[in-house]
């Protein structure tokens, strides 16, 4: 799906397929094609009906690794992979020839397919960052109680309980928000009721993996910066996490956009709760009470 | 309980009360005796029995505010009240004298009465919270919506869409945290099960309080810095309830303490999850396996 | 300058004064008029050309507050004040009528002369912001000398010593920031040169305050949320200082603008320091010595 | 300097050399030994004298590679590179014999020179730290002013803005403290007198490489993320980077304590700026002012 020069924003994308008789014609670029160096073939998502919305004109194409014009410019590291090792790459399409059987469900579905991997696949990645966090929590643990520095046990020192209660509370607090999201997701069968909180916790997923990575890595030391534990990789996922999927910051307009939706502008130049306003509303309600009453005092 | 010199350390009181025939003669300073300005009596705290711990040796008494030797030195104001508005006190007991019927429970059972109280009342801050917060959350909504600044709405620029969206998933996250542990005293009845999660919400009640009233606040402009709106207050209560009920830095302590329980020093030098132990134990499992099909490949 | 419903952005201002003979009529709301309760006149800035941009058709007029047609409203508080206690005020200009001379400097020029105190006022603002800071930093150490709990002195804690060096580092960077950027407006006269060191700088007073502030009254306990130590007020001065002569949120951009003069895009698909290029530049800059001296190695 | 069981504090070092004859000899463990994969010597800091203090009892010794008995255990690679790769080492020094002419410096006089390059090398480190953040927000910068997404360049956004002007302050502030302390060591040239900023300035490294560089690996996209861009390796750098020449916990409670060194506790119970007691004595002072003067009012 995502181009060199576009990739949360599907209307800039502009490979495209054309129609020639019963084949269609690719042409343009691709980036980070995932297992691109092993894959026999290529799920590319490409422009067929530029007049329409690009959510109505773009379709998945199926195009196997060794068709003419597929040319896979350079491979990609993630994760502090260099190059050679990298399993995403730079893919140029040059008149690549398909026949129509390699469309991917409708014409013009591209988008209502990938959407449908996307919130399960959102989720997905909270649940493994659930796993991953909860690992180095309990790195972080151990650590903290095997290690003796300047007079006591790493777990005796405030600023490394610090980090460990800082980690509990966060890790629960998000393990239960996926959760209640995935048990939403069960009960109602309905993207839409759920919208929010999925982009919610796509938004949190990056700060959780990397507050308590960062946390495990600190307490062991040099030893935490190195190739013999896992958290400098855990760390470069939690920046993989912010922006595979659609960037935090795209999530985060989707998160206040749907809150939004359940609010309305107040009725008047003061908000709704002015004090001056909820005071004289109280003084009306209560009149006859504040004059008996209180008056008698 | 708080006195002047010592809160969250109770080891450090001094006020003391010694039993003369049937009475009890009380003599020190008692700090932040809440309603003091109103109350007929006040319940104080004090030790009976300076020879043994203090968790043991603490008792309760309810004294009449009326009572001789009851003076009270200074009101305090908090939440940015006035000492003339303050309802809590710096007390001074100078030889009070109670009767026995004044004890509160049993000698020495001042923290058994404290506790009792203490759980419950944290999570009833974090309910609390959680109305407060909620509704500061409604109002900065609101705002967004009404305010109409350079161009566009509050709500479509994208440092207030990160307010709401922050805010959002801080509360959600916080309400599932205070519900499953309020469900979890419920189920459990055991105090020492549930006292890691209690301490944790305790923990993060100020910061969810201050984040986003903060954030409310300043939506509204110069307008939530006044009177005419309740932003300044909660802010302040935030404040409040990180040391009311023992500041957070105690309460992190006890997270920490009690996640550690649940986890053991590493066995060995190395970690238990040092890559390269991993690796060799990994090697020496699938040896036959690696041996004969990966060879042959 | 303020009206109830615009503050930051000026072209939503609606007070008008229209010309009438030798006079000047007024007519509309002011809010947050400073010192209204005791001031014998208000400065009040008017749109007089709504024809032309705000920033050409403002005039400022120098109003007696006794004067027909003026009405104090309301009277605001801020930093926890009552509105009995409150400086600021609502206003309404209903047919205030002014003779021509309460013009204060030239017809349209009420922002030539707002932004000259503006600059100066700013930095002023960070500079009381640094006596106070420091004063709650002084305070934060006395404290954490001074008490004693849980077997040691606040000071040989870990979470406090933290708050400690965090302050002494925030208020330090921040002092010589406002240093270099008062020389620099004494050196260059220009605001031009100065503006993006001016916001840079109002964007961080308010959380050098609030955070500084905030971790003294937390050292402090109970004692630092009462009305008997500055730290409430000085808290709430931080939320005062991110609204006053701008929002943060505006100055932000303000900075971000003034930085990206800096700079122009790629003149490329890909960005200047993309390695590929640069390494494409390395090999042929250094091609020769690359095949004689590396190749025989 | 470095050893497995413990890093940032030397009384834990075990490693030991013993006089024999005209010799040193050489037992235990060292980890990270930087460059050991190329070097032709090791420095290596041991305990020549286990009863005295660490700090009088410890020498550097040049101990050439190949020396008999010196076995590179592991090679061990940082900043997301393998083993392979890999420029440190844990080195096992089994009866390592070598002359008296290998002793560096005088004999217990290891601290002695490691404190000289320790001083020196965490502002250099700071420097450094000052050229790649810079760099990070250059290219920052760029990439907002060159990528279009959603209606508009990145630069637009406040988002972006947000992370551009918050770089932009944050460098700002760490470069000018930087260049005082810089100045404050050539000036005084004592280390007592510039260690407090020393230490700050170490402490604030990790932070300031760390949030700027983040924010332009995010600001570019999954391309940020990616071997062709330097940023994970600025953020892995930043990691190392807190823990290099001593952890930043370490780092802010010599912060802390140098602070503290300028306080005093108070004489009171209160504090010196008890509201109360400067109230009481403003009304000493200004007795008879307040009598004749305000009391006529």
């Amino acid at each position: 799906m995502t181009e060199p020069q576009a990739g949360a924003d599907p209307s800039q994308f502009t490979t495209r397929a054309v129609r020639d008789g019963d084949d269609w014609v690719i042409n343009g670029w691709k980036f980070f094609s995932s297992n691109a160096r092993t894959a026999e073939f290529l799920i590319v998502m490409v422009v067929t009906d530029p007049d329409v919305s690009v959510y109505k004109g773009t379709s998945m194409f199926l195009v196997p690794t060794n068709t003419p014009g597929v040319r896979l410019e350079r491979h990609l590291g993630v994760l502090g992979e260099t190059a050679e090792d990298g399993m995403h790459a730079l893919i140029h399409y040059d008149d690549v020839r398909v026949p129509a059987s390699a469309l991917l469900g409708e014409e013009g579905g591209a988008f209502a397919i990938a959407q449908t991997r996307l919130g399960g696949g959102r989720i997905h990645h909270a649940m493994r960052t659930i796993g991953m966090a909860g690992k180095a929590l309990d790195m972080m643990c151990e650590r903290a109680l095997s290690r003796h520095t300047a007079g006591s046990r790493l777990s005796e020192k405030q600023f490394v309980q610090g980090y460990i209660a800082d980690s509990y509370a966060q890790l629960t607090q998000f393990r239960l928000f996926v959760l209640h999201t995935a048990w939403s997701i069960d009960k109602y069968n309905d993207y839409r009721r759920v919208r929010k909180d999925i982009a919610a916790i796509k938004m949190l997923i990056p700060g959780v993996l990397h507050d308590i990575a960062s946390r495990a890595l600190q307490v062991h030391g040099a030893l935490g910066t190195s190739n013999e534990m896992p958290f400098t990789r855990m760390v470069n996922t939690s920046y993989l996490l912010g922006l595979a999927d659609g960037p935090t910051e795209v999530h985060k307009v989707t998160v206040a956009k749907q809150v939004l939706r359940g609010y309305s502008p107040s009725d008047d130049l003061w908000p709704t709760e002015h004090l001056p306003r909820r005071l004289a509303a109280a003084k009306e309600k209560y009149a006859e009470y504040l004059e008996h009453e209180v008056g008698n005092l």
